[in-house]
């Protein structure tokens, strides 16, 4: 299994505290030490870091870690090998490009039986379940959707049926973003907050780290962490149910 | 106008000696200050660093030179903006997946009146006319070879007629990589080397460095560097021919 983190903000924010506590569990609290990899979405771009060494030991999770990069809309993930070896194209995120926009896609889980036909110009370039799913799901809302991009709200009903449809192969959760909005499929574990004024302080859960966010914010600023399991000791995370997908636009969960 | 620089190897080697003298020419012994990026291959997966930021100032900049990743087929680029504003989206090496590979592209050059009518799975996601002309390409190569990848030759002849077409709009000097050849066309500049067996000394003509590579190589070690303008002052370079495309398999230009 895997671990994932994600970050939806209405200003561009930095990641530094959360991956901090998170690339921790890459071999030091956890044994999530096949591999990691983190996508931030800056405008259209994507910066996408990955490596096949533990997030603890690698010097470019040491760059994220001492480098902000801002964004509004981040994914991170940090692997233990269950299907497709240790190598670079097995580490999540994974990014595709469909209708002109970059897709990061990354995923807990472990899914069996599953081999759907790709027939479409989306084939997975690694040995991962995770990938295939990837693939799978974009080759289906181009299909569905054709040239024209769909709306957010006719994407969340499509992802909840396609997400449905792989859950039932196993273990599924997953984050997806476009750069514009932040998709989360719970199938076993994900929780979220939301942090918003008035900020207060977090502690880390992994790590003797505390941050006051009521320094380094504005009044107007909103951001919504989602992760595998809470990072802090002293907030309060929600769980998502089973089978639920959220979709994060601006820090906000739409209802 | 841009520069490129270009590494297909036999054996996994790392490019920190030339990338530190290329980098030199983002911002300070040249003017390609608007970005800079370098992919590297790794068996089948990518390693793409993009920014913004002048390859002088980059922080990531600063981890390529000083972290070896070692990779057969690497292609970077420094940016000075024609077409396009500096952003992330603008920033090159461009990477997209076609036959469950990854491509990997990068543009010197500018094109004028080309506007290819793109009707498949293939789309811009910045504005330049570089990442125009990759997208029209991998749409080409998928329409003529369908779901069957061509062979080196048959792309080699397919890419001659293809980067001859696009040529014919201004500036196309281009390098395109899917991890096992790095193809390179040459419009207006483009140099070579081959270093191998016995290696000798090199010094960087863009900064006061020299590595004696016989101490750091082996006799059967080969590599093909491939750039805008040479790199060292005591190497013998060979010029690309006006319209010449050339195919670098395991550290040797392809006849």
């Amino acid at each position: 299994m895997c671990q994932l983190l994600g970050m939806n903000c209405n200003v561009p924010t930095d990641i530094v505290f959360s991956f901090t506590g998170f690339a921790t569990r890459g071999g030091l609290t956890d044994e999530h030490k096949d591999g990691w990899g983190i996508a931030f979405f800056e405008g259209a771009g994507v910066r996408l870091f990955v490596d096949h060494e533990s997030a603890i030991a690698s010097p470019v999770a040491h760059l994220i870690k001492s480098y902000p990069i801002k964004s509004k809309n981040v994914i991170a993930h940090i692997r233990k090998a269950t299907q497709g070896q240790v190598a670079l194209e097995n580490c999540h995120p994974f990014v595709r490009e469909l209708w002109g926009k970059y897709w990061v896609f990354a995923h807990n889980g472990d899914l069996k039986n599953f081999a759907p036909v790709l027939n479409g110009p989306f084939r997975p370039v690694g040995t991962t379940d995770s990938e295939l799913a990837f693939c799978y799901l974009l080759q289906q809302l181009r299909e569905k959707f054709g040239n024209v991009p769909p709306t957010t709200d006719m994407l969340r009903a499509s992802l909840e049926a396609l997400t449905s449809d792989i859950a039932a192969h196993g273990v599924f959760n997953m984050m997806l973003s476009d750069g514009s909005a932040l998709y989360a499929h719970c199938s076993t574990r994900l929780h979220y907050l939301v942090r918003q004024y008035p900020f207060t302080q977090a502690k880390l859960s992994d790590e003797d780290l505390t941050v006051d966010f009521s320094e380094v914010t504005t009044p107007n600023d909103r951001v919504a962490v989602i992760v595998t399991e809470p990072l802090t000791t002293n907030e309060t995370w929600q769980a998502f149910g089973a089978g639920e997908l959220k979709v994060f636009v601006e820090g906000t969960p739409l209802h």
